[in-house]
């Protein structure tokens, strides 16, 4: 008895395992194309992806998986809820269910109607029509609504497309972490513009040579800890991360000559993503007990290092001497206070990912709450750039001079990945409170920082939140690490203590 | 009747085009391998190839593709032998059969075996000992024997070894062929030593700045009509070609400063290899129909612009003045005449891919008749290194110093590859034929180069060769093209043409 459920767990840990391990090679081909492909590539690249996505998806819903899990389930197996055989058990069986609740024909629909869109969404953002995206746009929540009622919910569709990015997240629970943010984040934007002060912004605006800027980001992702042997950083037009299994992980930046900030703190974000790839556990590769746990998580890291660390004081007191020593020109005369503030400028502005800490998260928080409408129905598509610039203009005070600045900005809907934005607010969240726990926990890291010593801060995080791969969901995981459910405070005292100092609120 | 037979080509062609498409994705992953993936990648990098070989190998020993063939093959749809129904069915049969034929368990000890034994030629190379890579060696040259005879032949095994590289070639074809170059190679190479003449050869490895070679390389690979949209040349520690599909194929070069001739000639080689990739019926992609003849067609054309093209006077009557404006350092005061004698230079030396275009054919040779004797029995394995230093002194003049200079020089055994080497010189000899034949063809050709035009060259190799795909076996295209069989003549003239002024021979 005991022998054949070891056995069948086996079995299904090895078919995971492929199913793993042919993904990795879509994520491969995936990098390739955005990196290094020649242009006429593509249509042989798209044979490529959807031969390998089918394959994919019959290992996914094949019901020998069904017939395995139903024989480890019912053993004595999972007695340890926190077993690595529990937790594969658990998320094998929600990805099962997952996939083999949805059709194959909504599947293909969505993948059709999802390639369709995005070209027709690049096309009216270029025309900066709304227009023309809606009856894509349309179809898609159609299908959408779709996908959430063949998933299953309890009375909310948009938690159905929630739990697709972040596992056992709801729309109630967020929806009261993101009031409590919007609550305080909202006046101190207005104390910030009352104050009257800004930094000089032209600072990071100068000539940054981008070869230089190549050198400098690579060495600050070295000292942070990203492991050049295991993983490499390229150009893309879209910066990612994608961690292909143990020992390749492929991070991508741009490069802007005139910007400092778009390139050097992508490379940091990155790399944040990256040092959890690194640091899950290789033995459990391509199985849940390996895996990141949510993209929320995921967000966290990489916000973690690009904004907590990065952009923090301690952090330039070791790195600001190095970059005046890789810019002279550019940073001649400019003192660390003048960069600080420059680095850390808080201004409304139309575009999320150029959008600064304080900003960035009414971005989202906007996209969040359109989208629950949209899925609900209180919002009709062909209403969406109406209610999109309204609710900007309340949040931001700004009013959207166009769709392409506005509801046309991003990509996701395109692929009809709603459900996605609110895991960067998450991220941010989950950032702060992860931090609060880890300055708590090791008194003297800013010192480490400034001796541009970040090793106690990584190993830490691998310890905590990495190498769990999927033991505990993200909540849990927050509770766990921090001993308290997720809240918006950390972030809230985390924001003013930066930036009281600079505007004097 | 019809319509079951139309349908069960659809099927037929449908499952082979889906093995062609994830047999491209390891291409691309191969690729990836060899350039950009950092070094702790290459474990999981073996996990994802072994399970795309796996599915590759499921797909092909499928027996429904079995069944689908016995339909077709006994209808009407064959009727007309080059039809491109007709060269599918009976190269998806061939690659079928050969596929069938070999037990999984015995696929399964050739991988095993040739993965293993390539660590060990690498150390024993290192070491320059012979001894050590003996054993594994031994194993594969019986693992060798046992396909051989699985595949099946009519009495001769190593038969079965060179139809693998070059579709319907025998032994004994090649050993007539072979056999009449060789009688008048060593002559002519006899006539060269004693001409007592010699090029500049230093002219060749002077101070080459490798970023002005990658754009000389480019330039030239793009004037002969490589398509960088459909392309890319990158740097690998052994130069390759690889074709992933249409409108993406990829080239790599290694880049020596101090000598001119490994990249440039490197690139014209392995763009030779992409013009006929490139070339292909995009169309007929991953059939046979779409796929190169043979591997000896496909060195052909390698050798054909890095050698009958590249190596010409025309050719560089262009290229020289721009190789001066590029170089000025290093070609200050060199004439044309000294520069051809140089990358013409004729002079026996150990490693086959250093030789120059004389004295390669016999590094063939000697493998050629090695590898037989080493299949047949004749040669125990551990006389190796005695056998092949008797006849590389027979052939070359020289003695061999070490076992790293000789008979571990090669990659080759290590993989399992014996026939593969053949494929080399019969490139040579098809290049010859081949721009014999262009040559009458197309009056006024030498006067194209020295313009800098090749599109006509590359339109004819465009339609005699590259677009019947495999429409006709190599022997066949080789008389449809040329209207003869296979000779060394075309070669030899060719070789005297070019040699005689030089060495006054």
């Amino acid at each position: 008895m005991a022998a054949r459920v070891q056995q069948a767990y086996s079995d299904l840990l090895h078919r995971v395992r492929e199913a793993g391990v042919l993904a990795s090679c879509g994520s491969a081909l995936g990098w390739d194309e955005s990196t290094y492909m020649p242009r006429n590539g593509s249509a042989w690249r798209g044979e490529q992806m959807g031969l390998l996505a089918r394959l994919g998806h019959e290992m996914a819903t094949d019901p020998k998986v069904g017939d395995l899990l139903a024989v480890v389930e019912s053993s004595s197996l999972l007695a340890d809820p926190v077993s690595d055989a529990a937790v594969n058990v658990r998320e094998i069986r929600r990805n099962y269910d997952r996939a083999v609740k949805l059709p194959a024909t909504l599947v293909g629909a969505l993948a059709r109607e999802a390639t369709l869109a995005q070209g027709v969404w690049r096309d009216a953002k270029k025309a900066s029509d709304f227009a023309l995206f809606r009856p894509n746009l349309e179809r898609l929540v159609a299908l959408l609504r779709e996908k959430a009622d063949a998933i299953g919910h309890g009375g909310c569709r948009y938690d159905a497309l929630l739990d697709e990015y972040e596992p056992a997240a709801t729309t109630a629970e967020i929806t009261h972490v993101f009031a409590a943010l919007r609550a305080e984040l909202v006046p101190l934007l207005a104390s910030i513009a009352a104050s009257g002060k800004s930094p000089n912004r032209e600072i990071v605006q100068r000539d940054y040579p981008v070869d230089r800027q190549k050198l400098f980001g690579e060495a600050a992702a070295s000292a942070i800890g990203f492991d050049f042997d295991a993983g490499r950083l390229d150009e893309s037009a879209h910066p990612f991360c994608s961690g292909f299994g143990p020992g390749d992980c492929r991070i991508t930046t741009r490069y802007a000559a005139n910007h400092f900030n778009q390139a050097f703190f992508g490379i940091l974000h990155e790399a944040g993503h990256a040092l959890y790839e690194q640091g899950l556990p290789a033995e459990h590769a391509a199985t849940p007990r390996g895996t990141y746990c949510s993209l929320g998580i995921h967000e966290s890291q990489s916000r973690l290092w690009e904004n907590q660390v990065g952009r923090c004081r301690p952090f330039w007191e070791h790195f600001f001497p190095r970059a005046k020593q890789t810019f002279p020109q550019a940073l001649r005369g400019v003192s660390l206070d003048e960069w600080m503030f420059a680095i850390n400028d808080v201004q409304p502005s139309f575009i999320r990912v150029e959008a600064d800490e304080v900003t960035y998260n009414l971005h989202i928080i906007l996209r969040f709450e359109l989208e629950q409408a949209i899925i609900s129905g209180d919002l009709a598509v062909a209403d969406v750039p109406g209610a999109w610039d309204d609710k900007f203009s309340h949040l931001l005070g700004l009013k959207v001079p166009s769709d392409a600045m506005g509801c046309l900005q991003d990509i996701h809907w395109s692929f009809g990945g709603m459900g996605y934005f609110a895991t960067y607010t998450l991220g941010n969240l989950y950032a702060a409170q992860f931090m609060e726990t880890a300055r708590q926990e090791m008194p003297g890291l800013e010192d480490d920082f400034r001796a541009g010593h970040f090793a106690r801060l990584k190993g830490w995080l691998n310890t905590k939140i990495h190498a769990p791969g999927q033991v505990h969901r993200a909540g849990e995981l927050c509770q766990h690490v921090t001993g308290k459910p997720l809240a918006h405070a950390p972030l809230m005292r985390y924001l003013r203590d930066k930036l009281s100092p600079l505007y004097g609120v």
